[in-house]
Protein backbone atom coordinates (compact mmCIF):
# COMPACT_ATOMS: atom_id res chain seq x y z
CA UNK A 1 0.00 0.00 0.00
CA UNK A 2 1.14 3.55 -0.68
CA UNK A 3 -1.36 5.68 0.68
CA UNK A 4 0.64 8.05 1.92
CA UNK A 5 3.27 8.28 -1.00
CA UNK A 6 7.24 8.58 0.25
CA UNK A 7 7.15 11.01 -2.73
CA UNK A 8 4.07 12.70 -3.63
CA UNK A 9 5.62 14.32 -7.20
CA UNK A 10 7.32 11.21 -8.42
CA UNK A 11 3.69 9.44 -7.71
CA UNK A 12 1.66 12.10 -8.55
CA UNK A 13 3.60 11.14 -11.98
CA UNK A 14 2.99 7.09 -11.98
CA UNK A 15 -0.86 7.94 -11.16
CA UNK A 16 -1.16 10.21 -14.19
CA UNK A 17 0.04 7.38 -16.16
CA UNK A 18 -2.14 4.64 -14.82
CA UNK A 19 -4.87 7.35 -15.33
CA UNK A 20 -3.96 7.98 -18.57
CA UNK A 21 -4.33 4.75 -20.17
CA UNK A 22 -7.18 3.84 -18.12
CA UNK A 23 -8.60 7.04 -19.87
CA UNK A 24 -7.67 6.39 -23.22
CA UNK A 25 -8.58 2.92 -22.97
CA UNK A 26 -12.38 3.23 -21.98
CA UNK A 27 -12.48 6.01 -24.71
CA UNK A 28 -11.50 4.22 -27.99
CA UNK A 29 -13.21 0.47 -26.25
CA UNK A 30 -16.15 3.06 -26.33
CA UNK A 31 -15.89 4.47 -29.95
CA UNK A 32 -14.70 0.70 -31.57
CA UNK A 33 -17.53 -1.28 -29.70
CA UNK A 34 -19.92 1.29 -30.59
CA UNK A 35 -19.21 1.07 -33.96
CA UNK A 36 -18.86 -2.56 -34.02
CA UNK A 37 -22.43 -2.57 -32.71
CA UNK A 38 -23.77 -1.59 -36.45
CA UNK A 39 -23.18 -5.09 -37.47
CA UNK A 40 -25.23 -6.90 -35.21
CA UNK A 41 -27.23 -9.52 -36.28
CA UNK A 42 -30.51 -8.21 -34.82
CA UNK A 43 -31.15 -4.18 -33.52
CA UNK A 44 -31.89 -6.29 -29.90
CA UNK A 45 -28.45 -7.35 -29.99
CA UNK A 46 -26.90 -3.57 -31.36
CA UNK A 47 -28.31 -2.40 -28.26
CA UNK A 48 -26.58 -4.92 -26.40
CA UNK A 49 -23.16 -3.53 -27.48
CA UNK A 50 -24.30 0.17 -27.62
CA UNK A 51 -25.22 -0.45 -23.75
CA UNK A 52 -21.67 -1.76 -23.12
CA UNK A 53 -19.93 0.85 -24.99
CA UNK A 54 -21.66 3.68 -22.96
CA UNK A 55 -20.24 1.78 -19.83
CA UNK A 56 -16.91 2.07 -21.29
CA UNK A 57 -17.50 6.20 -21.52
CA UNK A 58 -19.18 6.75 -18.50
CA UNK A 59 -16.26 5.38 -16.97
CA UNK A 60 -14.04 7.48 -19.22
CA UNK A 61 -15.93 10.35 -17.91
CA UNK A 62 -14.90 8.98 -14.54
CA UNK A 63 -11.22 9.30 -14.73
CA UNK A 64 -11.75 12.25 -16.39
CA UNK A 65 -13.61 14.16 -13.65
CA UNK A 66 -10.50 12.67 -11.41
CA UNK A 67 -8.03 14.48 -13.67
CA UNK A 68 -9.95 17.64 -13.40
CA UNK A 69 -10.20 17.44 -9.76
CA UNK A 70 -6.43 17.03 -9.53
CA UNK A 71 -5.85 20.46 -11.73
CA UNK A 72 -4.30 17.62 -13.80
CA UNK A 73 -4.49 17.40 -18.01
CA UNK A 74 -6.44 14.66 -18.92
CA UNK A 75 -5.46 15.06 -22.97
CA UNK A 76 -1.70 15.58 -21.85
CA UNK A 77 -1.84 12.13 -19.38
CA UNK A 78 -3.82 10.23 -22.69
CA UNK A 79 -1.38 10.74 -25.49
CA UNK A 80 1.71 9.05 -24.76
CA UNK A 81 -1.08 5.64 -24.46
CA UNK A 82 -2.80 6.07 -27.72
CA UNK A 83 0.17 4.27 -30.14
CA UNK A 84 -0.35 0.97 -28.07
CA UNK A 85 -3.48 1.33 -27.42
CA UNK A 86 -4.93 2.44 -30.90
CA UNK A 87 -2.51 -0.68 -32.26
CA UNK A 88 -4.11 -3.30 -29.92
CA UNK A 89 -7.40 -2.47 -32.32
CA UNK A 90 -6.12 -1.90 -35.39
CA UNK A 91 -4.39 -6.08 -34.58
CA UNK A 92 -8.13 -7.13 -33.44
CA UNK A 93 -10.80 -5.84 -35.73
CA UNK A 94 -13.55 -8.13 -35.08
CA UNK A 95 -14.66 -9.96 -38.17
CA UNK A 96 -18.32 -9.90 -37.27
CA UNK A 97 -20.53 -9.69 -34.24
CA UNK A 98 -19.67 -12.63 -32.22
CA UNK A 99 -16.37 -11.67 -32.77
CA UNK A 100 -17.26 -8.14 -31.01
CA UNK A 101 -19.07 -9.35 -28.37
CA UNK A 102 -15.93 -11.72 -27.31
CA UNK A 103 -13.75 -8.65 -27.45
CA UNK A 104 -15.89 -6.53 -25.57
CA UNK A 105 -15.77 -9.51 -23.35
CA UNK A 106 -12.26 -10.03 -22.99
CA UNK A 107 -11.24 -6.21 -22.67
CA UNK A 108 -14.06 -5.44 -19.99
CA UNK A 109 -12.45 -9.10 -17.63
CA UNK A 110 -9.22 -8.71 -18.32
CA UNK A 111 -9.18 -4.73 -17.99
CA UNK A 112 -11.04 -5.23 -14.75
CA UNK A 113 -8.57 -7.92 -13.26
CA UNK A 114 -5.58 -5.36 -14.54
CA UNK A 115 -7.34 -2.80 -12.30
CA UNK A 116 -8.05 -4.74 -9.41
CA UNK A 117 -4.67 -6.01 -9.08
CA UNK A 118 -3.41 -2.22 -9.45
CA UNK A 119 -5.95 -0.72 -6.53
CA UNK A 120 -3.74 -2.62 -4.08
CA UNK A 121 -0.94 0.17 -4.88
CA UNK A 122 -2.60 3.40 -5.13
CA UNK A 123 -4.21 6.31 -2.90
CA UNK A 124 -7.76 5.85 -1.34
CA UNK A 125 -9.24 8.11 -3.81
CA UNK A 126 -7.74 6.61 -6.26
CA UNK A 127 -8.95 3.44 -5.36
CA UNK A 128 -12.61 4.07 -4.93
CA UNK A 129 -12.53 5.93 -8.10
CA UNK A 130 -11.25 1.96 -9.78
CA UNK A 131 -13.66 0.56 -7.56
CA UNK A 132 -16.50 2.24 -8.94
CA UNK A 133 -15.64 1.79 -12.42
CA UNK A 134 -14.96 -2.05 -11.57
CA UNK A 135 -18.53 -2.49 -10.01
CA UNK A 136 -19.88 -2.41 -13.68
CA UNK A 137 -20.65 -6.39 -12.97
CA UNK A 138 -23.82 -6.38 -14.61
CA UNK A 139 -22.30 -5.21 -18.08
CA UNK A 140 -20.23 -8.28 -17.34
CA UNK A 141 -23.01 -10.77 -16.55
CA UNK A 142 -24.98 -9.41 -19.98
CA UNK A 143 -21.48 -10.19 -22.21
CA UNK A 144 -21.23 -13.76 -20.66
CA UNK A 145 -24.69 -14.53 -20.83
CA UNK A 146 -25.13 -13.23 -24.60
CA UNK A 147 -21.85 -15.17 -25.87
CA UNK A 148 -22.85 -18.80 -23.84
CA UNK A 149 -26.36 -18.21 -25.97
CA UNK A 150 -24.59 -17.62 -29.46
CA UNK A 151 -22.31 -20.29 -28.44
CA UNK A 152 -25.44 -22.82 -27.50
CA UNK A 153 -27.39 -21.69 -30.63
CA UNK A 154 -24.43 -22.12 -33.28
CA UNK A 155 -21.86 -24.89 -31.88
CA UNK A 156 -19.66 -24.30 -35.10
CA UNK A 157 -18.69 -21.18 -33.08
CA UNK A 158 -16.74 -22.39 -30.78
CA UNK A 159 -13.47 -22.82 -32.06
CA UNK A 160 -13.33 -19.81 -34.01
CA UNK A 161 -14.43 -18.01 -30.70
CA UNK A 162 -11.50 -19.62 -28.54
CA UNK A 163 -8.75 -18.49 -31.04
CA UNK A 164 -10.09 -14.94 -31.17
CA UNK A 165 -10.02 -14.95 -27.71
CA UNK A 166 -6.50 -16.49 -27.45
CA UNK A 167 -5.16 -13.90 -29.67
CA UNK A 168 -7.10 -11.13 -28.15
CA UNK A 169 -5.30 -12.25 -24.55
CA UNK A 170 -2.18 -12.61 -26.51
CA UNK A 171 -2.38 -9.00 -28.31
CA UNK A 172 -3.89 -7.40 -24.91
CA UNK A 173 -0.88 -8.40 -22.46
CA UNK A 174 1.85 -7.94 -25.64
CA UNK A 175 0.59 -4.39 -25.52
CA UNK A 176 0.36 -4.00 -21.62
CA UNK A 177 4.25 -5.17 -21.27
CA UNK A 178 5.16 -2.79 -24.03
CA UNK A 179 3.20 -0.30 -22.38
CA UNK A 180 5.12 -1.45 -18.84
CA UNK A 181 8.38 -1.38 -20.10
CA UNK A 182 7.52 2.43 -21.97
CA UNK A 183 6.38 3.73 -18.56
CA UNK A 184 7.75 2.39 -15.80
CA UNK A 185 4.05 3.33 -13.70
CA UNK A 186 3.63 0.19 -12.10
CA UNK A 187 6.82 -0.79 -10.56
CA UNK A 188 7.24 3.11 -9.54
CA UNK A 189 3.33 2.74 -7.99
CA UNK A 190 4.06 -0.04 -6.23
CA UNK A 191 7.65 1.36 -5.09
CA UNK A 192 9.72 -1.49 -5.97
CA UNK A 193 13.24 -1.66 -8.30
CA UNK A 194 13.54 -2.73 -11.77
CA UNK A 195 14.16 -6.23 -10.65
CA UNK A 196 11.18 -6.34 -8.48
CA UNK A 197 8.67 -4.26 -11.04
CA UNK A 198 9.54 -7.04 -13.71
CA UNK A 199 8.48 -9.82 -11.05
CA UNK A 200 5.40 -7.68 -10.84
CA UNK A 201 4.53 -7.28 -14.40
CA UNK A 202 5.43 -10.80 -14.66
CA UNK A 203 3.15 -12.40 -11.65
CA UNK A 204 0.34 -9.85 -12.91
CA UNK A 205 0.78 -11.47 -16.79
CA UNK A 206 0.13 -14.53 -15.36
CA UNK A 207 -2.66 -13.89 -13.34
CA UNK A 208 -4.78 -12.21 -16.08
CA UNK A 209 -3.47 -15.33 -18.33
CA UNK A 210 -5.18 -17.70 -15.38
CA UNK A 211 -8.35 -15.57 -14.82
CA UNK A 212 -9.10 -15.26 -18.55
CA UNK A 213 -8.56 -19.23 -19.14
CA UNK A 214 -10.82 -19.52 -16.32
CA UNK A 215 -13.23 -17.57 -17.72
CA UNK A 216 -12.90 -19.32 -21.27
CA UNK A 217 -13.78 -22.71 -19.73
CA UNK A 218 -16.50 -21.54 -18.50
CA UNK A 219 -18.13 -20.69 -21.77
CA UNK A 220 -17.22 -24.12 -22.75
CA UNK A 221 -14.91 -23.15 -24.61
CA UNK A 222 -10.54 -24.24 -24.55
CA UNK A 223 -8.92 -21.34 -22.79
CA UNK B 1 -54.76 16.57 -29.60
CA UNK B 2 -55.93 13.34 -29.72
CA UNK B 3 -54.81 12.90 -25.64
CA UNK B 4 -57.92 10.33 -25.74
CA UNK B 5 -57.52 8.62 -29.06
CA UNK B 6 -60.97 7.77 -30.87
CA UNK B 7 -59.63 4.59 -32.22
CA UNK B 8 -57.25 3.31 -29.46
CA UNK B 9 -55.71 0.55 -31.58
CA UNK B 10 -55.20 2.60 -35.06
CA UNK B 11 -53.47 5.21 -32.63
CA UNK B 12 -51.94 2.59 -31.66
CA UNK B 13 -50.34 2.06 -34.68
CA UNK B 14 -49.52 5.11 -35.41
CA UNK B 15 -47.67 5.67 -32.32
CA UNK B 16 -45.43 2.21 -32.72
CA UNK B 17 -44.45 3.81 -36.05
CA UNK B 18 -43.14 7.01 -34.49
CA UNK B 19 -41.53 5.18 -31.59
CA UNK B 20 -39.88 3.03 -33.71
CA UNK B 21 -38.07 5.82 -36.04
CA UNK B 22 -37.46 7.93 -33.08
CA UNK B 23 -36.05 4.57 -31.63
CA UNK B 24 -34.20 3.67 -34.76
CA UNK B 25 -33.05 7.21 -35.31
CA UNK B 26 -31.50 7.43 -32.07
CA UNK B 27 -29.75 4.06 -31.92
CA UNK B 28 -27.88 4.59 -35.18
CA UNK B 29 -27.34 8.44 -34.65
CA UNK B 30 -25.07 6.90 -31.56
CA UNK B 31 -23.68 4.44 -33.42
CA UNK B 32 -22.39 6.92 -36.34
CA UNK B 33 -21.19 9.44 -34.29
CA UNK B 34 -19.51 7.25 -32.11
CA UNK B 35 -17.70 6.07 -34.42
CA UNK B 36 -17.11 9.35 -36.13
CA UNK B 37 -15.52 10.49 -33.03
CA UNK B 38 -12.45 8.78 -33.79
CA UNK B 39 -11.33 10.81 -36.08
CA UNK B 40 -11.56 14.06 -33.70
CA UNK B 41 -8.46 16.40 -33.95
CA UNK B 42 -7.84 16.31 -30.47
CA UNK B 43 -8.62 13.44 -27.15
CA UNK B 44 -10.80 16.23 -25.97
CA UNK B 45 -12.83 16.74 -29.24
CA UNK B 46 -13.19 13.25 -29.27
CA UNK B 47 -14.70 13.14 -25.82
CA UNK B 48 -17.31 15.88 -27.05
CA UNK B 49 -18.89 13.99 -29.90
CA UNK B 50 -18.85 10.96 -27.53
CA UNK B 51 -20.66 12.58 -25.13
CA UNK B 52 -23.58 13.46 -27.64
CA UNK B 53 -23.58 10.11 -29.05
CA UNK B 54 -24.00 9.04 -25.43
CA UNK B 55 -26.85 11.06 -25.15
CA UNK B 56 -28.76 9.83 -27.58
CA UNK B 57 -28.33 6.18 -26.86
CA UNK B 58 -29.81 6.69 -23.69
CA UNK B 59 -32.74 8.41 -25.66
CA UNK B 60 -32.81 5.10 -27.31
CA UNK B 61 -33.34 3.89 -24.27
CA UNK B 62 -35.93 5.80 -22.83
CA UNK B 63 -38.06 4.95 -25.94
CA UNK B 64 -37.02 1.40 -26.06
CA UNK B 65 -38.98 1.41 -22.12
CA UNK B 66 -41.77 3.03 -23.65
CA UNK B 67 -42.10 0.22 -25.90
CA UNK B 68 -41.94 -2.62 -22.72
CA UNK B 69 -44.08 -0.43 -20.76
CA UNK B 70 -46.85 -0.64 -23.45
CA UNK B 71 -46.36 -4.38 -23.99
CA UNK B 72 -44.88 -3.84 -27.74
CA UNK B 73 -42.11 -4.80 -29.71
CA UNK B 74 -39.57 -2.42 -30.16
CA UNK B 75 -37.28 -4.23 -32.62
CA UNK B 76 -40.54 -4.91 -34.67
CA UNK B 77 -41.26 -0.89 -34.94
CA UNK B 78 -37.97 0.21 -35.59
CA UNK B 79 -37.29 -2.35 -38.79
CA UNK B 80 -39.60 -0.32 -41.15
CA UNK B 81 -37.62 3.06 -40.74
CA UNK B 82 -34.03 1.08 -41.36
CA UNK B 83 -33.33 1.22 -44.78
CA UNK B 84 -34.52 5.23 -44.54
CA UNK B 85 -32.64 5.84 -41.96
CA UNK B 86 -29.70 4.26 -43.33
CA UNK B 87 -30.10 5.31 -46.26
CA UNK B 88 -29.71 9.01 -44.88
CA UNK B 89 -26.50 7.80 -43.06
CA UNK B 90 -25.24 5.87 -46.45
CA UNK B 91 -25.86 9.80 -48.02
CA UNK B 92 -24.29 11.82 -45.32
CA UNK B 93 -21.06 10.60 -45.01
CA UNK B 94 -18.92 13.25 -42.91
CA UNK B 95 -15.64 13.92 -44.56
CA UNK B 96 -13.98 14.97 -41.52
CA UNK B 97 -14.29 15.86 -37.86
CA UNK B 98 -15.88 18.84 -38.35
CA UNK B 99 -18.82 17.85 -40.62
CA UNK B 100 -19.35 15.03 -38.29
CA UNK B 101 -19.68 18.33 -35.42
CA UNK B 102 -21.99 19.83 -38.42
CA UNK B 103 -23.88 16.48 -38.82
CA UNK B 104 -24.52 16.00 -34.84
CA UNK B 105 -25.95 19.30 -34.81
CA UNK B 106 -28.28 19.20 -37.50
CA UNK B 107 -29.56 15.86 -36.59
CA UNK B 108 -29.65 16.65 -32.56
CA UNK B 109 -31.44 20.53 -33.96
CA UNK B 110 -33.77 19.12 -36.78
CA UNK B 111 -35.19 16.10 -35.03
CA UNK B 112 -35.97 18.40 -31.56
CA UNK B 113 -38.06 20.28 -34.03
CA UNK B 114 -39.95 17.68 -35.37
CA UNK B 115 -40.34 15.82 -32.19
CA UNK B 116 -41.88 19.27 -30.65
CA UNK B 117 -44.23 19.71 -33.32
CA UNK B 118 -45.46 16.21 -33.14
CA UNK B 119 -46.11 16.02 -30.03
CA UNK B 120 -48.93 17.94 -30.28
CA UNK B 121 -50.85 15.29 -31.80
CA UNK B 122 -49.87 12.79 -28.94
CA UNK B 123 -51.38 11.30 -25.62
CA UNK B 124 -49.70 12.98 -22.46
CA UNK B 125 -47.15 9.94 -21.65
CA UNK B 126 -45.89 9.99 -24.95
CA UNK B 127 -45.25 13.84 -24.91
CA UNK B 128 -43.66 13.58 -21.61
CA UNK B 129 -41.56 11.25 -23.34
CA UNK B 130 -40.75 13.55 -25.96
CA UNK B 131 -40.18 16.47 -23.70
CA UNK B 132 -37.66 14.26 -21.87
CA UNK B 133 -35.66 13.42 -24.63
CA UNK B 134 -36.02 16.86 -26.13
CA UNK B 135 -34.83 18.77 -22.38
CA UNK B 136 -31.02 17.54 -23.51
CA UNK B 137 -30.28 21.11 -24.66
CA UNK B 138 -27.29 20.99 -23.26
CA UNK B 139 -25.82 19.13 -25.59
CA UNK B 140 -27.02 21.54 -28.18
CA UNK B 141 -25.37 24.05 -26.49
CA UNK B 142 -21.93 22.52 -26.51
CA UNK B 143 -22.26 21.57 -30.70
CA UNK B 144 -23.32 25.40 -31.28
CA UNK B 145 -20.22 26.76 -29.27
CA UNK B 146 -17.88 23.71 -30.97
CA UNK B 147 -18.99 24.59 -34.16
CA UNK B 148 -18.56 28.47 -34.11
CA UNK B 149 -14.88 28.17 -31.98
CA UNK B 150 -14.00 25.59 -35.41
CA UNK B 151 -15.26 28.65 -37.62
CA UNK B 152 -13.24 31.49 -36.04
CA UNK B 153 -10.59 29.62 -35.86
CA UNK B 154 -10.51 28.56 -39.32
CA UNK B 155 -13.03 30.87 -41.72
CA UNK B 156 -12.04 29.06 -44.53
CA UNK B 157 -14.62 26.12 -43.14
CA UNK B 158 -17.26 27.98 -43.22
CA UNK B 159 -17.97 27.56 -46.95
CA UNK B 160 -17.88 24.26 -46.99
CA UNK B 161 -19.92 23.60 -43.57
CA UNK B 162 -22.37 25.69 -45.35
CA UNK B 163 -23.25 23.95 -48.66
CA UNK B 164 -22.80 20.48 -46.15
CA UNK B 165 -25.59 21.56 -43.55
CA UNK B 166 -27.39 22.17 -46.70
CA UNK B 167 -27.12 18.88 -47.98
CA UNK B 168 -27.35 17.36 -44.64
CA UNK B 169 -31.14 19.35 -44.15
CA UNK B 170 -32.23 18.06 -48.01
CA UNK B 171 -31.24 15.11 -47.29
CA UNK B 172 -33.17 14.46 -44.28
CA UNK B 173 -36.17 16.63 -45.16
CA UNK B 174 -36.27 14.08 -48.16
CA UNK B 175 -36.12 10.92 -46.24
CA UNK B 176 -38.24 12.37 -43.59
CA UNK B 177 -41.22 12.73 -46.71
CA UNK B 178 -40.15 9.10 -47.60
CA UNK B 179 -41.15 8.00 -44.34
CA UNK B 180 -44.13 10.41 -44.43
CA UNK B 181 -45.36 8.67 -47.51
CA UNK B 182 -44.83 4.91 -46.67
CA UNK B 183 -45.95 5.41 -42.88
CA UNK B 184 -49.05 7.22 -42.79
CA UNK B 185 -48.56 8.08 -39.04
CA UNK B 186 -48.38 11.78 -39.22
CA UNK B 187 -51.59 11.93 -40.95
CA UNK B 188 -53.08 9.28 -38.71
CA UNK B 189 -51.49 10.67 -35.49
CA UNK B 190 -53.17 14.36 -36.29
CA UNK B 191 -56.51 12.51 -37.71
CA UNK B 192 -56.42 14.17 -40.75
CA UNK B 193 -57.40 12.67 -43.82
CA UNK B 194 -54.41 12.58 -46.55
CA UNK B 195 -54.96 15.72 -48.15
CA UNK B 196 -54.98 17.25 -44.87
CA UNK B 197 -51.64 15.57 -43.65
CA UNK B 198 -49.63 16.55 -46.85
CA UNK B 199 -50.72 19.64 -45.88
CA UNK B 200 -49.62 19.11 -42.38
CA UNK B 201 -46.26 17.89 -43.85
CA UNK B 202 -45.17 20.70 -45.97
CA UNK B 203 -46.00 23.19 -43.32
CA UNK B 204 -43.55 21.23 -41.11
CA UNK B 205 -40.63 20.63 -43.67
CA UNK B 206 -41.22 24.45 -44.37
CA UNK B 207 -41.00 24.88 -40.02
CA UNK B 208 -38.21 22.80 -40.02
CA UNK B 209 -36.40 24.73 -43.22
CA UNK B 210 -37.23 27.66 -41.71
CA UNK B 211 -35.17 27.20 -38.19
CA UNK B 212 -32.35 25.08 -39.55
CA UNK B 213 -32.30 28.08 -41.76
CA UNK B 214 -32.15 30.51 -38.68
CA UNK B 215 -29.86 28.55 -36.79
CA UNK B 216 -27.03 28.19 -39.67
CA UNK B 217 -27.57 32.44 -39.83
CA UNK B 218 -26.74 32.58 -36.25
CA UNK B 219 -23.53 30.30 -37.09
CA UNK B 220 -22.63 33.11 -39.25
CA UNK B 221 -23.26 30.44 -42.34
CA UNK B 222 -25.34 31.44 -45.24
CA UNK B 223 -28.53 29.11 -44.64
Amino acid sequence: MSSSPADPARYNSFLMDLLGVMAYGELSAFERLSSDARYSPTLHDRAVLGRIAVIEFQHYELVSARFEEMGLDAEAAMLPFQPSVDHFHERTRPADWYESLMKAYVIDTVSADFYRAIARYVDAETRELIERIQSADEATAVLRERLKRALADDPRLAARLALWARRLLGEALTEAQRVGFEHAFLGGLSGRDAAGARELVSGLTAELAANHSRRMTQLGLAG
